[in-house]
This record gives structure tokens, sequence and C-alpha cells, in this order.
């Protein structure tokens, strides 16, 4: 999978109420299918520098990680008191 | 402009050699338009983070920081050693 073919296939949202949302997403395409994956590990330390700039609970927190041959993707979706 | 939407409107890369890349995009969907935007201030913090997992050079960081109404979009594309 293209790395940019990730974001054109993500679902539309339908909710209608303002909400301040925070989306992040780390997408490593590699050259080798046998290097290091790291994104599970980045996931905690990408949290704890946002945690600098906005209070986050653990439950407004979702979390996804896919894997599609070489192509790794990190989803961090965020609800934030709005 | 909806949080999700910018990903379907991201263009479609052409390159066809196999590289190692890393693409980060945070998305902070506000509620309000006078609420501060901290996104310029996470891109060096962000990148210390990468640099524990991976050597980048500033050289390979390619930035964009894009607003559009309420919805601010920081994107950073890492070209890595293949």
């Amino acid at each position: 999978m293209r790395i940019f073919d990730y974001f054109r296939n993500t679902k539309k949202e339908t909710a209608s109420i303002a909400k301040e949302r925070l989306q992040i997403i780390v997408a490593h395409e590699r050259s080798q299918r046998n290097q290091p994956d790291y994104l599970p590990k980045l996931q905690q330390e990408l949290l704890a520098v946002i945690r600098k700039y906005v209070e986050i609970e653990q439950d407004d927190v979702d979390v996804q990680i896919d894997k599609n041959g070489d192509c790794s993707v990190l989803e961090l979706n965020i609800t934030l008191p709005g």
C-alpha cells in the first residue's frame, strides 16, 4: 500500500457537533520488510509531547496501528475537552 | 475544512523508487478559532522523539503547516537513508 493511499481511504466522520480534536498519524514506509518497527514504542512518547500543551486523559485517546506490507501506520485520535 | 478531508485531498506521489519514508501528520481541529495554535512549537519536539529511533539530518525533513478556518495541520515528510 502506498503511504498516501492510506489517508485517502480514511472513512468520513459523521459527527456534526463541534469538538476539539487532535489527530496524529505517523506513517512509516520501509524499503525492506525486515527493518525494525518502532511505531508502537513511539505512541507513548508522542502523547507525552502533546501533554505539554493540552491535558489529555487516557480515555480520550483512541490508538490504532495498521500494517500492510512494508507500510506501518500509527494513528492517534484524541478528543479534547471542547 | 473537515479534518479527514485533508488526508483525502493529499496529492498522489509519483516517485517509484523504493525509499524509506516517514510521514507525520498532526491535525488540530479547534472548536473555537481563538484558541492557541501550538503546532509550530510541536514540530521540533516531534523530530526530537523520532531522532531517538532513526538518524535524521535537517535536510531530510520537509515541513508544511496549513491553516484553514479552525483546522491546522502540521505535516512532516522525512526521507530516511534507504
